[in-house]
């Protein structure tokens, strides 16, 4: 299995982190990869099956995204890793040469498998496809991790409910012990692997879980077990915590976060990479993301409203069709319209975090951020989606 | 209703149609339109809903389809026509800006509607979408298409079923009587009003109604009521007949027709412009057209197959994704697959009758044809689809 860009055999020559500015606990920078650079602040639309949901890689890129997620568990299913090994990495299997990133399998494990039974070495658990039987060890998850061949790859974790603190001490410990093991097991030099801090929203176990994975000086750190259940309060409460606990000169990935308050929340925090599917599920779920806030496309007030979902916009969606349309191809069901509102949904991510980046080169994030998050209505313009 | 285009007011100079050459019946011409000219013979894809399925118009652009069709029954009853005239025109509302042709909306009533019941003023029938009661007749016919505005508009008319002699001389008089109201009912001079012939499988009925709708003069002339249940010797008999006697200076169009092989037999016998929603269908059910024949994408010997569809295809699908990657995307039911193989599937269209078209230039057709017909297997590659 070799990288299709030559990548050189020192991990330090094949990945770079370079901070640009930064505006309170904000940062803009740019990291580095075989596949080619993102900036940062950066949100990545996940593409769960090898592919984002309805759109092309033609289509992603011209949304200007940059960095792609692909997920380990769904992979390894389906259609295995050693399919997408024959085209020398997941980049090639579905036709993104951006750089890209596999999330561990972990968390998959423990929200969408049929059953499970954890223990010390790693989990078995049943496929939620057709409930046969799999193991994933930190080992395996590598073993598959390096199979894909993503620019960056995750240490195998264990995503604790938010409120069992003796789950959450549990989980901990085996989340540093398989952080270890995921070091050891890595033998590409090519893939930038993270850590992952866990502890639910207990401080004092994200507090130890931050040092221990600080220390292990990956290229990369990520904070795991938020936005699943938790309050707002209390995920922004650990962000504070752990990042300043995190080192400054690598970049910090909080998973699978994503509205657009909290991609701004994070950036207030120190956070560097996001990613969700919340642009494009909203998308199947007749809802478009503007800068004021998530609009319904289906109500009745759109029916012969000729204005773009936002006026001024430059994705391609605004630039050609109407909220009638839109409206229009969802009362018909017509799939299209799940392409046409997933661009201008990733679209108006990565605007977002572009003009966030803006303001923090131009010292004025603070500012921006208190404008966005007084005028954002999360859910609620027209009613709401 | 005003055209987006400043047309001109003498119909004769908004449309005309050139034979660039001639070769034994087949055609190779070009059709001016308003929003532009294409070549003849010309596949159309069709937009039902106001939208070719699961394609975007730059998809579409890209596949260099030419003409497209949009259904009148439909975008009546949803969105209306009244909220698509708010926009000019169905080009302005769908975003695309080519030449685009509206049939009358008879056969959806015949084939679609819930109920309905014909009169020699027209026909009552009820929505399939909500069972709610509707009106169609010559004339209300055109003013919906003036009002969708596309280039290229049809006579109401009565698609009888092909076996039954009686309904077909009794539809043959009332398409006839409706031919002379449509005409008379039309008020734009921006839209070519295309006859149609109808007469089921029966010699004389064809010839009659060849006759009727010859005199009358219109710009363009359709064959109606044709691959609807008869056998394919009969509807090429059909053909035959009917293109001895419609004018050889105006262009033919074979209505709903649209696999390779018919194509390729339409042309043979003088047809212009073809239009079908089987490229789109077939990817839906996950079938790709090649020029040899039909390829089921999901059998397992595509499972590491790292070929396009079709080798040396220049279409955005077959220069970016294997067939491997396609078969695990309609196995992960995954819709972008339906996007992927629906622009392969028009392109393949498009590209057949473009190499049509230079083999009537070069004089070569009839031996491209019969290599063709040779070679291809409607329902068959690798066990069909």
């Amino acid at each position: 299995m070799t990288s299709q860009s030559n990548p050189n055999n020192n991990p330090k020559e094949n990945f770079s982190f370079q901070i640009h500015a930064v505006d309170g606990r904000a940062r803009a920078g740019c990291f580095n990869t075989p596949h080619g650079e993102f900036l940062t602040p950066v949100f990545a639309p996940v593409g769960t099956q090898a592919a984002v949901k309805a759109m092309t890689p033609a289509q992603l890129h011209e949304t200007n995204a940059s960095l792609v997620l692909a997920n380990t568990y769904h992979l390894y299913l389906r259609p295995g890793a050693e399919v997408i090994g024959d085209f020398g990495s997941v980049h090639n299997f579905m036709g993104w040469n951006g750089p890209m990133l596999t999330d561990s399998g972990g968390f998959q494990v423990f929200s969408l498998a049929m059953s499970r039974k954890i223990d010390e070495d790693g989990v078995t658990f049943r496929s939620h496809l057709d409930g046969s039987y799999h193991r994933f060890t930190p080992e395996k998850s590598i073993e598959i991790q390096e199979a894909l061949g993503a620019d960056i790859i995750m240490a195998f974790d264990e995503c604790a409910e938010p409120y069992d603190a003796a789950y959450n001490t549990q989980a901990v410990e085996r989340t540093h012990a398989w952080a270890i093991r995921s070091l050891e097991a890595q033998t590409r030099s090519d893939q930038a692997l993270f850590g992952i801090v866990q502890g639910g929203i207990y401080p004092n176990l994200r507090e130890k879980s931050a040092r221990f994975i600080a220390d292990l000086n990956f290229p990369g750190n990520a904070i795991g077990g938020l936005s699943v259940g938790e309050t707002k309060p209390e995920m922004l409460a650990m962000l504070d915590l752990v990042n300043d606990i995190l080192p400054a000169d690598k970049p910090r990935y909080l998973m699978g976060v994503g509205s657009p308050e909290d991609l701004v929340n994070g950036v207030l925090r120190g956070i560097d990479i996001f990613d969700c599917v919340l642009p494009t599920r909203l998308a199947r779920h007749k809802a478009a993301l503007t800068f004021s806030g998530r609009v319904n496309l289906t109500r009745v007030e759109n029916a012969r409203d000729q204005r773009p979902i936002e006026e001024g916009c430059q994705c391609y969606t605004c630039r050609h069709f109407s909220r009638a349309y839109l409206r229009h191809l969802y009362l018909a069901k017509e799939s299209l319209v799940g392409t046409l509102v997933s661009i201008h949904n990733v679209y108006m991510l990565t605007e977002l975090m572009h003009r966030i980046r803006e303001a923090i080169m131009a010292g004025t994030f603070t500012q921006f951020a208190e404008e966005f998050l007084t005028n954002y209505r999360p859910v609620g313009q027209n009613g709401g989606a």
